[in-house]
């Protein structure tokens, strides 16, 4: 397999960087993927990274540079000249070298700008308005145009003309003579068909595109859905700008999906391109920490309430025993159901208008929940209990009521505590959508550091009644 | 832009279906694109269901069944007679047809297949060998084939017969006569070169490919990584089987995102298709319960150490107060680390053979998110505790130590339980991993419970040892 191939390039064009020979850097590259080459490039030191991309060529060296992730490119180009610099930024396609701006410093933007040709110059401009997590801002230019009253012959020529750069040409765009999107070809019925049809006659209706306002998530998504190659961009008169393309599509995917996983376990930021080994120690500090800080201080409330039953306690040590538990099955509950509210509306099931369809259904998911945990307690505490106790030196349960009892406060406790946690996790992303937050900012651990504080009220107090402490 | 004009659709054609008029339904339907009609038709009670199958036609019936949620497939299939029923899985591509006897019962499954052509037939038991969540079973095998010593008229001529048959003609496949993958043709290539150059002039290598026994999510991150549109599967002798589309890689790496959050979140069982609304209460219990209830129980045995260092309380109820935190903070330091490895993991970065470099790098990270936080909530116990505990009626700090004893104690407590949970939650998956199982099974609630057990321990014994209890 490929993989296997890749390694074993890889361990070469290692070796010939150590051994700086120069021909083998060349030869080993060439016959590599630049996505291969661009995992490597972040592993090398300053010099090594130098020597490898001044060797390979500057077309690879395009590809290469194009495919890095976003904190290395500016570096990367650091290493040119700019006669270098002038071919290369020449070389990107206009997405990408969209791309390079957006994410280099003040300084090196009007460096770059300079070095540009006037139609990149103009093309950079426009697509610069755009911000970065739009449609617009993610589509390339570079798409194969015709319009319907050619023939096929005709649009051949054309097409040949942009041939190789094109970015996709598995669907062409047919516009109107004000470059409005009017329908879509498939290359395969341009091939096929005689030469002199009209593309009005092999022309498809263009259903589907989205505004280059439109977030870049809602136009990947449809994409999906639709199972398209490419995705039309237009602006608000219909105009067509670009296409989204499904690699496009496949990318914005994951970063965003890498995004709710991290928000959900309380990692703050942007995920970053750069692979887990290759982030710094600071880096990692810095998305975790002020989480960590925060969600401290909210469970230090939970030890406050738990300072404020101190007699509760001293009545009846016992109750230590579940206190974790109760509190626990909480924040776990509640997480489950933030989850799956939250990765269903990322996967566009679920809208804040459906929000008492879903509070009715978590409703009675959590009562089965807090019913099925509180009744496993129940038999633990009637049945084992009775028999563990004395092996941990206990002095028995309180002074005014036997296992049966504790059973009964304890399970009833965990059934309020998982019911209300359930309901508040599938409440709170919706909320937080409804406030124009990120559903996933209420993440599983801030979740459970609020439900802890309630757990202990609610066993406490449940506790306290039923016990007749 | 085309959703909005789908609510609307979706709309007419459920009225449409309210009252039973045929001819709208047909109509609306028609105009309409079959994920939508997909999505519509979960939402339909029973005697809808049949008159919408019914009505919109056997072509797009095949269209909205293939990209039904498995669980609604043989359900749908049931509304149509057996004549219906061959022309619609005759209609069905070869890779949704293997689907549908993957996800149908025994009984169906016999039924369906005596229903089948007999190629047919041969094409599906051939594709059915391969698991479920491999390469080979996600396969499709209507591509385009060409032979290198065609000339591009001739291969033109062959494509044009499979023209809309083939799933995709974005890249065609060229083999040699024993049917083994020697390279790839550009759709554009031979739409635009001379009609009597050989296809050999003109083909590239196919230099990436998977066997058909790979994961499917290898296959699908090949796909991601190299932007491939199609990627050629191969068995061992590397003879053409089929091809995987981007497609199928995008559908396949969403279900994995999925599914890793979920697991994250201790939901248990694969991710169901159906939407998150449509999913009935019991399932929603059956793949929540289970970890619950064993949560809990582990919950259980952090209680147990709470009661067994009653006496220590008893001198200093004031730990109370910080009790909840120390032990919070571990698990989500640990639930962060576990995350970030899992998904690192999922997204290929990193290996079980890096796990050195990761335990050494996590263990600088925890010490120093434990460093923050033990500064933090030191500042916290000198400066603030001291004006609030009287608030709460409390008496003090303990009789052996004053308030910066105490936040000594704690912090160090704090430093040690957030370095040891973060490096836990770091080698946990990759020790999942080592022994086959998923590393997202290591969830961040269990990760949590487990660092439960061991934050009570070190809170109460660094508590005991520097405060002299």
């Amino acid at each position: 397999m490929t993989r296997e191939l890749d390694i074993d390039a890889t361990e070469r064009l290692r070796e010939a960087l150590d051994v700086e020979d120069q021909s083998a850097v060349f030869a080993t590259a060439q016959d590599m993927h630049y996505a291969d080459l661009a995992t490597l490039y972040e592993e090398l030191d300053d010099a090594k990274r130098d020597l490898f991309l001044k060797t390979i060529g500057p077309e690879l060296a395009t590809d290469v540079v194009a495919e890095l992730p976003y904190s290395l490119i500016e570096e990367a180009l650091g290493h040119f000249h700019p006669a270098q610099l002038r071919v290369l930024l020449g070389n990107l396609s206009d997405d990408d070298r969209v791309d390079v701006f957006q994410v280099c410093g003040k300084e090196a933007q009007v460096r770059f700008f300079s070095l540009l040709g006037p139609r990149d110059k103009e093309l950079t401009r426009n697509l610069l308005k755009y911000e970065e997590d739009t449609a617009g801002g993610r589509m390339t230019t570079n798409i194969g145009r015709i319009t319907a009253d050619m023939t096929v012959k005709q649009a051949i020529a054309v097409l040949r003309r942009d041939r190789e750069d094109a970015e996709t040409l598995a669907r062409i765009f047919v516009v109107d003579s004000e470059g409005r999107l009017v329908g879509k070809v498939r290359l395969r019925d341009l091939a096929f068909a005689t030469w002199d049809s009209p593309i009005r006659d092999i022309m498809q209706e263009a259903a589907e595109f989205v505004l280059a306002g439109s977030d870049q998530e809602e136009a990947a998504r449809m994409l999906a859905k639709y199972d398209l190659v490419v995705l039309p961009v237009v602006d608000e008169f219909h105009h067509l700008l670009g296409v989204l393309t499904y690699d496009d599509a496949m990318e914005i995917l994951q970063e965003e999906s890498t995004e709710d996983i991290e928000k959900l376990a309380a990692i703050a930021g942007e995920q970053s391109e750069i692979s887990f080994l290759n982030i710094g120690v600071y880096e990692h500090l810095r998305r975790r920490v002020l989480w960590l800080v925060l969600l401290a201080f909210v469970s230090i409330i939970s030890g406050f309430v738990l300072y404020r039953f101190e007699e509760v306690l001293e009545q009846a040590f016992v109750l230590t025993l579940f206190l974790p538990m109760v509190v626990a099955a909480g924040g776990n509950a509640g997480g489950q159901a933030a989850t799956m509210v939250v990765r269903a509306m990322a996967l566009g099931e679920i809208t804040p208008g459906s929000a008492l369809r879903i509070a009715w259904k978590e409703a009675r998911t959590g009562l089965l929940l807090g019913l099925a945990l509180g009744l496993s307690i129940a038999v633990f505490i009637t049945v084992l209990l009775p028999v563990l106790l004395p092996l941990f030196q206990g002095s028995g349960t309180g002074p005014n009521f036997g296992f049966a009892r504790l059973a009964f406060a304890v399970s009833a406790a965990l059934t309020v505590q998982v019911l209300s946690a359930t309901i508040l996790g599938a409440m709170l992303p919706m909320m937080a959508r409804g406030l124009r937050f990120d559903p996933a900012v209420v993440s599983a651990p801030s979740l459970a550091s609020i439900v802890d504080v309630s757990g202990m009220f609610i066993y406490f107090i449940t506790a306290s009644i039923i016990l007749g402490i």
